[in-house]
């Protein structure tokens, strides 16, 4: 059994910075934990603008608290995401993360699962890490 | 993309109730989704106790608000619940969870996924449901 505290993984290498500022990702859980998923809390912070592209992961994102909008730029459709919403990333969508007007609290889950290290790329990519 | 409102799954054939009434779990992504893992919100009702041991499936639980306890069956240790603790069953770790003075909202992910019809049976295991 694997027990974690978001209060140890907050300051460390566990806690990612997107380059811009956008938000910060705490990996809870990563490739290593041998769970088949990596399992992620995520703050989007309010105003904030994401490109996203996971070419090479399927992502979950719940959120639990906070507000914003996720854009899905193959259909144009916006909506709105906040307390009790999912969105699921099946077929690798590409879409804009909008900040609303507080952070967006996400828990987020990926298959692949992340080995930890990874940061978006300038196409808003997550590389394949093969260590 | 998927978009999915917990609103729309609490009353439905999506939300599966504990037989003796200790928890209601929602099932937000399940294996017909094609993620590799599902997804769910479940609620751990206060003062309740559970008796869990997924021989089948690994899964990772995020507590979001709430408290409760986890004791571990094989160690006897036992873990406090609470807003940002994370604990994971990488070893199908049976298990007691003990809901604590407030309803726990707890964030899932199985591995294999879930059907979604799944209940625990008086092991407290989850079946593997072949469709």
């Amino acid at each position: 059994m694997i027990i974690r505290n978001i209060k140890d993984i907050i300051g460390t290498d566990k806690e990612v910075h997107a380059k811009d500022g956008q938000w910060s990702s705490r990996r809870m859980l990563l490739r290593n934990d041998n769970m088949g998923f990596s399992f992620h809390e995520t703050i989007v912070y309010a105003r904030s603008k994401t490109h996203i592209h996971y070419k090479n992961h399927l992502e979950a994102v719940y959120c639990v608290s906070g507000n914003g909008l996720i854009e899905d730029l193959k259909s144009g459709k916006v909506y709105e995401i906040y307390d009790g919403i999912m969105y699921a990333l099946d077929k690798h969508d590409e879409h804009i993360l909008h900040g609303g007007t507080e952070d967006m609290r996400l828990i987020c889950v990926f298959n692949p699962p992340l080995v930890g290290t990874e940061n978006h790329d300038k196409h808003g990519v997550y590389p394949i890490i093969n260590e």
